[in-house]
Parts: structure tokens; sequence; C-alpha cells
């Protein structure tokens, strides 16, 4: 058996020729989640001109060098400099003029006194301390500088990430294009969404599961439905997937008597059939299906859960060409049940609650593969081991952090 | 001044009358990340029958009762149930069905044994070993039963709810409808997207910050772009915001002489003008205008990201019937140079690394609140208390969890 990460060493290094998917330019403001594709690095100067930090008055600082509340300066009030409009003249000695925050600070003044410390009356300005050079100017390029490299390629573009760009006046922005997911189930057993279920079938749950999920991990989702357990049909519903970037099919690939995907691999493609030293989720398929990548999960609902988190979602991050692939792996502490250890890796569906700065993991239910709602409420993936023994409570764990969930829940 | 609390306090009872929203029912397959609109109640049972963990065979357990390695039973192999059929007969003494995993087990058995603990020849299936009854045998009703509240109402819809919400036949589904939310940047000295500033101006990033901000807390966005400082121009743009549930708008709110949004509050509406003790972000502005709450931001980028944080998101997580419309808070460490406390809140920009358990907390850079490259890669707010003296580096210190962004590193 394959350890987890030897299954997906050998996944990424196949897909290694797909990724990262071409680049496209889209307007900044559809970019929220989409991956950059080559580094953003900056043209000019933010703020694009010296500025004043407050509301008050530009002034030249040597002018009120002998101010004091006694004896107060009084300056000429020459003229208005609003934010977004340029002054036209130059502050000579004995001048001041009436700036706004954000305003470029005009040519001759060399700083601004806040309006809270003057008093204005009859076109005069009245200070009353010394104003040292600089003070309130926001310094040309203090944000952004030209040549910085704002955001590196391969990052995930949040609301910060776009409000960047839009400074540096990165628009359209390159990202790379969504990879196409084809979603297949497979079993007789399986009753589609909206239909009731026949005597002896259950409700299909991995392709909306999947569906989300590829949608959360950046990929665009292709629902193919179901196919029943004949290889004519499997093959007719996997032909729909020519455009796939990549295919995840559910179901078919454990040691049952129905179990086709495999097979339809071995005849079309290539395929390596493994059995991977993890719990849930021991058997899994990968191969190519004429050129396009295939990933066989297994069928029972927390197995194809798990396989996807571990194998799915890091092709398709490969495929988006982000910097890290893995999901983000911190420490918990058991509360409950100690786990035992076994021969397989296992994957414990826990809640994260921090408590003092320190994260507790709780199990959400009994661990059963075939549950699904013990996956609901799930914020990580508690990380056992193999060995002998036990975890005990209190023992600090890895975790794998789903966070793109909501997975935390508030100090209590 | 108000508090934090005590704004949000008020925010959130002006728009008690608006929340929640109506719901609506939206095919399963399209629910991702939507609020569920009531709570989520199964009307049969999950796996609704009884079924086998196991490919193998189906049989009565006191049939090998005396089996031993060296003494086996063999049964008569009757016929087969795959996963999806029901088997027609009973299985009889001395009997054994072939079954596979997920299938119904058939009347008459009460056990299954796995496939790789048997032989099969010529028609007979050879037991060495005493079967309990009830092995590898899966309840009906062991994942869900009957009258069991699967979600609450109020529940953002990630994957795994969907896959529950499938599992219970809950399609199509009922989740709150998203907030309309207009988006308006006001302010002579704006550029807007793709244009290039004119001498004075600065490029607008409010708006693209907005937009996505917006979208991550699950409403949906409608740009007004940028009003002039007119109050006639800003009005018939906010004329256009007729259908909004909730209006945005930044800048226009501070003490400048240009600041007419709080003007056409006033003339248009009901105005609360409110300076907030927080830093970034003092000022601010909220009312309705005619029937529709109206939320005024700063417009330096810093102070508009911060309070739409603590303010805007809220409102529309409440408007959606969120059960909770606050970020999570946790503890974390601060890690770098000492933070001085003032007279008001200051919620510092930070990036966080869970280390050996627990969140450090390090700066990403300048804070002033002109400055958007320090927004980026933040994944929290460090929240800094009113008072006197420092905050030291090392000390624990609270963080409001920017958690939807992709918050965490890995463990170094």
């Amino acid at each position: 058996m394959l350890t987890v990460e030897e299954a997906r060493a050998r996944i990424l290094a196949a897909i290694a020729p797909h990724a990262p998917l071409p680049a496209e330019a889209i307007p900044l403001t559809t970019a929220l989640d989409r991956i950059l594709a080559e580094d953003a690095i900056a043209h000019d100067e933010t703020p694009p001109f010296i500025n004043s930090a407050m509301d008050g008055y530009a002034l030249r600082a040597e002018d009120t060098q002998r101010a004091t509340p006694e004896t107060p300066v009084t300056l000429r009030l020459a003229g208005e400099v609003p934010a977004g409009r340029v002054y036209a003249g130059v502050v000579a000695p004995g001048e001041a003029v009436r700036i706004l925050t954000g305003a470029p600070v005009p040519d001759g003044a060399n700083a601004v006194l806040q309006q809270e410390l003057t008093e204005v009356a009859d076109g005069m300005v009245t200070v009353r301390q010394t104003v040292s050079s600089g003070n309130n100017m926001r310094p040309a390029g203090g944000d952004i500088r030209p040549g910085m490299r704002l955001i590196a390629a391969g990052t995930q573009l949040g609301p910060a990430e776009i409000a960047l760009l839009a400074a540096a006046g990165i628009h359209p922005v390159r990202v790379t294009r969504r990879p196409r997911v084809a979603i297949l189930a497979t079993g007789d057993e399986l009753a589609p969404l909206g239909e009731t279920p026949q005597p002896g079938q259950i409700r299909e749950t991995n392709s909306p599961y999947l569906i989300a999920a590829v949608l959360r991990a950046g990929g665009e989702p292709i629902p193919l439905g179901i196919a029943r357990d004949r290889t004519d049909e499997i093959r007719t519903k996997l032909d729909q997937a020519r455009t796939a970037d990549l295919i995840l099919t559910s179901g078919g690939v454990s040691v049952g008597d129905y179990d086709l995907v495999k097979q339809i691999l071995a005849e079309n493609g290539n395929i390596d059939f493994w059995r991977v030293r993890m719990k849930p989720g021991k058997p899994l398929a990968f191969g190519l299906l004429g050129e396009t990548p295939l990933l066989g999960l297994p069928g029972n609902p927390a197995s194809a859960a798990v396989t996807f988190e571990l194998f799915g979602r890091p092709a398709i991050r490969r495929m988006l060409g982000c910097a890290q692939v893995e999901r983000p792996m911190v420490k918990a502490r058991l509360i409950g049940s100690a786990i035992e250890r076994g021969d397989r890796r296992h994957f414990v569906r826990v809640r994260l609650l921090s408590h003092d700065g320190i994260l507790e993991a709780r199990q959400t239910g009994r661990q059963d593969s075939h549950l699904i709602s013990s996956l609901q409420g799930a914020s990580a993936y508690l990380v056992i081991a193999e060995g002998e023994g036990k975890v005990a409570e209190g023992e600090m764990v890895p975790a794998l952090l789903l966070n793109d969930a909501l997975p935390w829940e508030n100090e209590v």
C-alpha cells in the first residue's frame, strides 16, 4: 500500500504537464478568489504625490518658528486646494493655503497644520505653535513604490488583494483559467437528486458534495450525473467529459464485482490502481483517460470527501498554479475519547474551538466511512499517524484545517 | 464617542425590521455558501434499509455456530444481491447469498461474512469461523433518523451540509435571499478603475474592495461607481439604489468641507452621525435613506475595510438570518514590536501563524489608515483594547479572525 504522501506525489507528478493552466485576463471586479497568474508589479507610486494627512492649512514651516500661544504668527489665507485638485500657485512666505485630507500639498509649502490647532478670521490664519517641516505630509510612494512586487503569482485574490491591484491600476488582471472538473457518480444503488429511491437504492450524495467542493477549490464543475454499473453507460458519460481538465469519479474502484471504472481506465488509457494506507478512503484509482487525468474516488461519502481533500483538491490547486496546494496543518488538543492508532493513517472529522490560545478538537460523531452526518460541522481532519497504542485526551495532534468552510467557533 | 459595541448594537437594532430577508427555494447544487432559511428536518431513515458493510455473503449466524478452521461449515450459494437491488427470496437454513457493500441484507439472513474469510467453489460457500448475529450489518437509520434536525436555520451551507441535505432528499432547499448591497464611492479625488488619474487624483480602491467583501459576506453587490463631491450627483447615484437592501458609501462622512453624504441623509432620511472610539475608522454615518439602511464608511482604505468588517458585514449577516453575525475571535501571541494602547480601540492588521499549537500574530506592515499594502496578507485584526501602556511582545491578545480569506500558514 502507498502512503498518503506517495500517492499525492504520484498524482501531482502526473498532472505536471497540465499545470498551470493558461492565463486569462478578466476585469478586476470579477476576480474574487481567482488565482493570480503572474507576479503583480507596481508601475508607479501610490500615493502619486505628496498629500495632506489632515484637513488644515499648508504653510512654510520656517514661517512658524517663533510662534507661541502668547505670540502667535498670522499668515495670509492665499487660497484653497480641495482633494482631487492641484493648487495653481506657489505658497509664498507669510502665506497659508486651505487643504483637505489627501489633497496634493502645494509647491512652496512644506508642512500642514491641522485645522483644530488654528483660528481663521478675515482672511488670516493664526498659528500658535511651531510647525516642523514635513508635519502631516504623506510622502509620494509611501504605500507602493514602482517595481514593488505587490502580490506573487499563485496567490488567491481576496478583497485586500483586489484593492491593492486597483491601487496599482492592474485591471484587467491575469488569472489562471479555472480547471474544468467532470464529476461522475457510478452505481446501480444510487438514486439521483430529486428522485425517490427505489427499493434497494440510496440517495446519491457524492455529486452534490463534489460540485460544491470543486467550486470551493477554485474549479468549474461539470456534473455528469450517475452511471449505472455497465461499462457502456460509464463510457458514454465519460465521453461528455472531453473538454474536462480533470475527471472525478466516485464508486467503482473497490474490489466489488461491479467496479468498472478501473476496467475502463485500463482499456482506454493508463491506470494506476492503488490502495492507500489511509482511513477512510483505502481504494483509489488514478490514471489518464486519453490525455485527461482521472481520479477514481471511493463510493462511501466520508471516503470520497477525505480522498477529494487529500488528492483531488491538490490536483486542482496545482492546475491553478497555487503556491501552496495543500491545506494548512495546525496542532490541536484532543478532547474526548482516546483514538486507537492502526496500520493506516486515520483522518478523524473534528470540530475545532479556540480556547485560551489553544485549539481544541472534538469528534463530530461516529467515524464510519458510510456516515454523512458526521461530515457536517467538521472544521478539520485530525491526522492520527500509523502506529500502535492510543492517542489520549489532552495530546496535541496535527490537524488538517478545512479553512474555507467556517472552521471556527468563538472562544467561550 | 460610541464604543464599537454600542455602534454595532444600534446598527443591528435599526436593521431588525429588514432581517431576515425572505426565503427562496433553489436547487441544492447551486446552494454553496447560501444560508439555510429554516431548520432542515429529516423525513426518513438513512440508510433506508439494513445493508452490508462489506462485499461477502449474507447468511444465518446460527448456521455457523460450530464452524472452526478445522471443521468448516458449507452453505449452499442460493443467489446474489448486488447493490441497488433487493433479493427476491428468503435466506433459508444452510444457505448463503452473495452480497455487495451497501446492498440490502436479504430476509432470513442476520449476518454478513466478508469474502476474504470464505472460499467459494461449486456453488458452495465454506465458512471456517463462527459469525455473530449482526456482523457487518449497518442498521437502517444509523446515519439519519426521521425527525432529526440535520442543520439549523442560519447555517452557511458548505459541501458537507449539501451532502447531508442530499442524503435527506431536501431539494430544492430554502435559503435566505441574498441582500442587495449598493456600493458608492464619493470624492472628486477619485479616478475610477481603468482610467488614468488626473493630477491631484488617486485610483479608487474602496469599490473593488467592497464588491469583493460583500460577495464574501453573502451579499449581492450593486456597484454605483463614483459620485463627485456634489449633492446632486450623489443623489442621482443613490436613486439607482432603490432596490437595494443596504447602501454602503465610502468617503463623505468626516469633517471635511466636501463631506456631503451626511447632508443628504439628513435631508432625505434620518441620520445618526457618529464618531466611534476605534482606529482606524473613527468617522461613521448610519441612517435610513427613505426606508433603506445606509452605512457611510470613511474614505481611507484601511478605515473602510475595518468598518465594513465591524459594521457592514454583521448587517449583511443579520439580513441573511445567520446564527452568528460576528467573526470568530481567538487569542494570539504578539510577535514583534510592542503596540501602544490609546483612547480608541485599535484594530491592527496581522498575519497569523500556528506554532506548536499557539497562534502567533505579526503585523503586516505600517498601520496608517491610508495604506493599502498592509491590508494584504492580513488574516486577522488584532484587537488592542482602549487603555494605557503597551501590549508587549509575547502577550496573548484577542484577534478577530478574517477566516473566509486564507488565514493560515502552515506550521514551520
